[in-house]
């Protein structure tokens, strides 16, 4: 056996992730909790084995706990069931499977009832006693745990193993942002080091391709095996996300020279659809492009979307300039001063129009690149010239500099709008770098 | 035992969930299925008792099915694992577990030839026999087993059990718009319909509410069953989404009346915050209410999103003329004819100015309603008297009415803009049914 495979023996540390909450359960609100530890977990170098989402049932949550106990994980994550109330039962169900008996610890009581002195203050209508027994719930915990200290009200837990084949438990609270925190706090204890002791270190790298069919990266992948890159060294995720392809990689570090000729093979075979080596969205690579420009928009068919896209990042006033959401017609000429002949002569669906909408906001704004889009988002309003998804852009610049593009896009309205503006922000991209009609 | 526990019994029908796929297990990509199908199960009056994810090997499929069976769930229905490739094994991991031989059905293999054939046409460079062969695969099932014809290329299947005490196994493709249409398809199974026999037929109803805490209603519900109302007879759920209360209860036809009136007794307490007795969203509501209207905005802080939330709906080109993202203070003035004079008076944030953009966008677009935004969505630009969270709001119409509102909004950035469009909403439903400054 070689040192790379006894090193990769090494890596598969694994975990079971464990969800509780009956809203997640019936589809009512979305787990965030499962995706986001199972991606700390593998920057550690833990393969979670399994997301499971229970209800606050005990039963369930027992035997759940039960199965992954004896599927032999390392490490037990739960979320949820943390609370103050009858049907928050972690901690005890919990404390029942490693055979520990629940104590009231007493500095942690004194914590809690630290914590919702403000709230009793603020709210004196709120029953005193009531509150407090509640909580002190809340600090009745399995012996010898490690305690998390409470972000909102619940504390987290670690419990180590007594013996080397059984798990170290991890206690988490549901909402996210009491949750998140507190992981990252897990992190650091000794407790938690100790159980994912020898898992690999990795390097995760992401890169982002754009223009070109999933199939086209399955093949490339193909070709690159054929080519003697030892993609057995890398684990490859690709996915489609939002009209882009997404190639996710994580590797040991001696595998390193196995990743860097991938990524040349890619460049070389997709050198126009990589358009990122860093993981950076195509987000923020137009922010940082346009350091300096002042952008405006103005929407058709997206109706504000590439705006609110656009602004969705801290900071976006310093170079967004604003955007006009022109649908009818005459709002395209009243705000964008489009001309309503060439509206009649090249239909408001065309590269005329999309052209004239975004020199409009340039105009109107006083901005030094403007962005127009108008197309058929649907689910009615095409035609055999102009399918639905047919969708024109014109990104424009000082000295008449232009890039217009019209596109078909595929999918249903909600596809179509957001699909539009990936494309306007990969077309202002292409812009700013250089690219004109 | 009464009727009711006895029936109430026999409600409980109970199913697993199994979602298989190393980009949802490593948090890459969402998964819709779990919680898709959950939703549905109750629906048929079945309870999902656990969501399970689990990557593509094997191992990890057959434990968390095995672990099912043992906990005794009348259905399991899984999604994924049924394409082309050597890694897709649910159809032959299912078959194993319920100990059916693999066969080959000679129809379906015809019937994926059929719909390969248009793909084969189209790109004559493909391996044709390699793809037959990959997709002979997919027509190899486990005997006996009733098939779900293919919507993508994968169909899926129905095992049912050869005794009283084993489950029934729907196995579903991994795409959502093959698994839905086929989940649909089979409901109308025989095969189904005996997994499901017995289990209760439910009432399911959703109540909306906006402007109180979540706390507020869980004191409601313990007050309402304070005061004798059966809430026993009611599995009531609650979530706070996107800023607003959605109430959703299940309950046995037996059970209206204590539906009824918790109803009641919640109108009663939150005249003004339920919004929604039928479960229209205020999407929709305000979609309904600007029927013979049309609608302008001027938005700061949301940055088009307002506009975009408007435009999402199909047909909204009759009732949306379009807006202004107006960032700047130039902007604000250039596009919306807002006083630099009352921007200095009264600073960008406030009432006055988000009344001036929402009159500026209904003059400008010629439209009927016009609505005005302006906040602090941070995270820089707060200050004491107007801290981050800060948003101002108007809606304006015919006659100089008007309704002003400032809201502090808690959350980071992108929470307080989604906020403030929720917001928007709620005072345009209410300015449309009367309620003025």
């Amino acid at each position: 056996m070689s040192d790379a495979a006894v090193s990769r023996r090494r890596a598969r540390v694994r975990a079971g992730i464990l969800v509780t909450g009956t809203e997640v359960l019936n589809g009512i609100i979305a787990d965030r909790n499962g995706p986001w530890l199972s991606e700390r977990l593998r920057e550690l170098g833990v393969d979670a084995a399994t997301i499971q989402v229970v209800g606050d049932r005990p039963d369930d949550l027992r035997g759940a706990l039960s199965h992954m106990m004896a599927d032999g994980y390392r490490l037990i994550v739960t979320s949820g069931g943390l609370g103050p109330t009858a049907d928050d039962l972690t901690a005890q169900i919990v404390g029942e499977l490693t055979r520990r008996p629940l104590v009231l610890d007493g500095e942690l009581e004194r914590e809690i009832a630290r914590i919702l002195r403000p709230l009793l203050e603020r709210t004196p209508e709120l029953d005193r006693d009531a509150l407090l027994a509640a909580n002190r719930k809340q600090a009745v915990i399995p012996e010898g745990a490690v305690v998390l200290q409470p972000v909102g009200t619940a504390p987290g837990l670690i419990l180590s193993p007594r013996d080397e084949s059984a798990p170290t438990f991890v206690v988490l609270p549901g909402p996210p942002r009491e949750l998140q925190p507190m992981w990252r706090a897990a992190v650091e204890t000794p407790a938690l080091r100790a159980a994912i002791a020898g898992a690999a270190t990795f390097h995760h790298a992401t890169l982002r391709l754009f223009g070109i069919p999933e199939s086209e990266i399955a093949e490339t992948l193909r070709r690159a095996d054929a080519a003697g890159i030892e993609l057995g060294q890398l684990e490859i995720t690709t996915c489609l996300r939002r009209g882009e392809i997404e190639v996710a990689t994580r590797y040991e570090p001696e595998a390193s020279p196995a990743y860097e000729a991938l990524v040349a093979f890619i460049e070389r075979r997709h050198p126009h659809a990589l358009f990122s080596r860093d993981g950076a969205t195509i987000d923020e690579q137009v922010a940082a492009l346009l350091a300096g420009e002042r952008i405006a928009t103005g929407e058709s068919c997206t109706g504000g979307m590439l705006a609110a896209r656009l602004t969705d990042r801290p900071g976006a006033s310093s170079y967004v300039a604003g955007g006009v959401v022109a649908y009818s017609n005459e709002a395209k000429t009243a705000l964008l001063d489009v001309d309503p002949q060439l509206i009649a002569a090249e239909g408001a669906v065309s590269g005329a129009v999309a052209r004239a909408l975004a020199q409009g906001a340039r105009n109107r704004f006083g901005a030094s690149v403007g962005v127009g889009i108008t197309g058929v988002a649907g689910p009615g309003g095409g035609s055999e010239a102009k399918p639905v998804g047919t969708v024109c852009f014109c990104v424009s610049g000082p000295g008449e500099l232009t890039l217009t593009r019209t596109a078909r896009l595929p999918g249903a309205r909600e596809d179509i709008r957001d699909r539009s503006c990936t494309v306007a922000l990969h077309l202002i991209a292409r812009f700013l770098r250089g690219e004109h009609d």
